[in-house]
């Protein structure tokens, strides 16, 4: 049995993004500019775009934090979208979610240009990711599917269980494993609450995806010998051993599940800190679209 | 078993239409209009054009058919949809494909305003779907969605397997069967050329829908004895029986399969009616839309 090390192939492709940037400013352009937009002061929303300008400081991003005050209301918001569009100095930009009750959050997410939507949360991304055609992925799937790659999983032919069918995570990766690319080429099975005979599917997995956000839900007896498993629960559950009286559990019970697989990725340390890669690698894609680099 | 009988369903959906129109004209507004436009003089791309015409004189659609000659360029092509884009008196539009070669089809695609998306095939409208928000579907996922439904398949947390991922059929089918609704909420598991154990998982469906264009690929031993089948090909195979030469043949080999199924949809008669209605369906949307008709 072998852990993914998401932490290390993360460090690998923030160093590429950075000397990409290096070349493209020596060759004379200005740095990728990511703007990052909060409403209001949750302060998990707060950590997450603190997180992100930082990253972006780290590979020689520009970076913008625009706070917003949570009274702003939903016509201010979708102005400061227009101008974030309009603004041939921003390369990509995302609208940190959840938003305030008053804003209506997919009018939002609809409003932002498709060639800026870094997050890939748009129709528009999704709908050309369906049809295989390139477009921003959103930050989990994209950091699976690199994680399989960089461990090198075989996937053609292989069958997939996801469990969960969200928008960001279980049904967009589901697309993407399906798709007649490498990685791809997957038979998927995709799995949800209503799901009846859970384990029997489970345990047919090649490739066992949990995405559901419920702690150590995928236990031993549902998987199968050898099996790669791909964790993408980040719940925090109360704990004594840490200062802030909490820590991050994922959907994998890891002691009954880790010894049956081949390959398996932990929480933290695993899908995570690629997540927050994925949206570098965007903003750097919708750089060099705008300026024709390839 | 019994046989889905999609000619008759589709019949009844076409009256509701038709009156829903009538209903319409008698509060004053006019009649939906749609517009097809073809490029060139495909025999077959002529014969489908003609039926969409037909079907919209039936129910009472104002229709237009814009017939573009072969040679006609990408840039005059663009024109011709910019306009329809534009025209307040037009609800929605389709471009036949194929395209001759020297369109390029994607970009024809994708510059259908999504609000006349009849066909339901631009980035905009699959990514919606995705979203599990308000859209256009594509004919034959929503024609089988519409059999389901009229034949009261009990669908929520069944086992689904469908053969096939192309972008039209077998993916957004796979994705509408999987969200929340009804029908919905199936366990699906999209199948396609590089599945290995193929029988063994087709064995497993509840619902079993076989969308490869393959004539009678799916036998009796693949498929479990009370399984509901849908048969999506529409092969044309020489018959010696019919005055042209030629016959429709089905993924489904009818005779080995029927009599273990619960339900099956026969070739032709099944699938196909359905996804005539789903333009108009579509294009009465279109009008409601812009109207603000509920």
């Amino acid at each position: 049995m072998k852990i993914i090390d998401g932490k290390t192939v993360a460090k690998k492709k923030k160093t590429l993004i950075a000397e990409e940037v290096n070349r493209l400013s020596q060759s004379g352009y200005r740095s990728p500019h990511l703007v990052a937009v909060l409403v209001g002061d949750d302060p998990a929303s707060l950590t997450y775009v603190n997180f992100k300008v930082k990253d972006c400081e780290e590979v020689g991003f520009q970076s913008t934090f625009t706070h917003l005050k949570t009274q702003t209301s939903e016509n201010e918001l979708l102005e400061v979208i227009d101008d974030l569009n309009r603004d041939p100095g921003v390369d990509g930009f995302i609208v940190q979610l959840p938003l305030p009750d008053h804003i209506d959050e997919q009018k939002i997410i609809e409003s932002i240009s498709p060639d800026k939507d870094v997050d890939g949360f748009t129709p528009v991304s999704m709908g050309r990711m369906i049809q295989g055609l390139p477009s921003f992925l959103p930050a989990t799937p994209y950091g699976i599917i690199q994680l399989l790659s960089e461990y090198e999983v075989e996937t053609e032919g292989k069958s997939c269980v996801i469990i969960g069918r969200s928008n960001i995570v279980g049904t967009p990766l589901s697309i993407l494993l399906s798709r007649k690319t490498n990685p791809g080429n997957c038979t998927v099975t995709l799995c949800h609450s209503r799901t009846g005979n859970l384990a029997e599917i489970t345990q047919q997995a090649d490739i066992l995806v949990a995405a559901l956000g419920s702690p150590r839900f995928l236990t031993g007896d549902m998987v199968k010998n050898g099996a790669v498993v791909i964790d993408v629960g980040t719940t925090r559950v109360p704990s004594e051993k840490t200062k802030s009286g909490w820590k991050l559990s994922g959907d994998v019970d890891f002691e009954s599940v880790a010894p049956k697989c081949s390959l398996i990725s932990p929480v933290p340390g695993g899908v995570g800190p690629m997540t927050r890669i994925a949206l570098l690698q965007n903003t750097l894609s919708a750089f060099k679209n705008k300026h024709g680099v390839s």
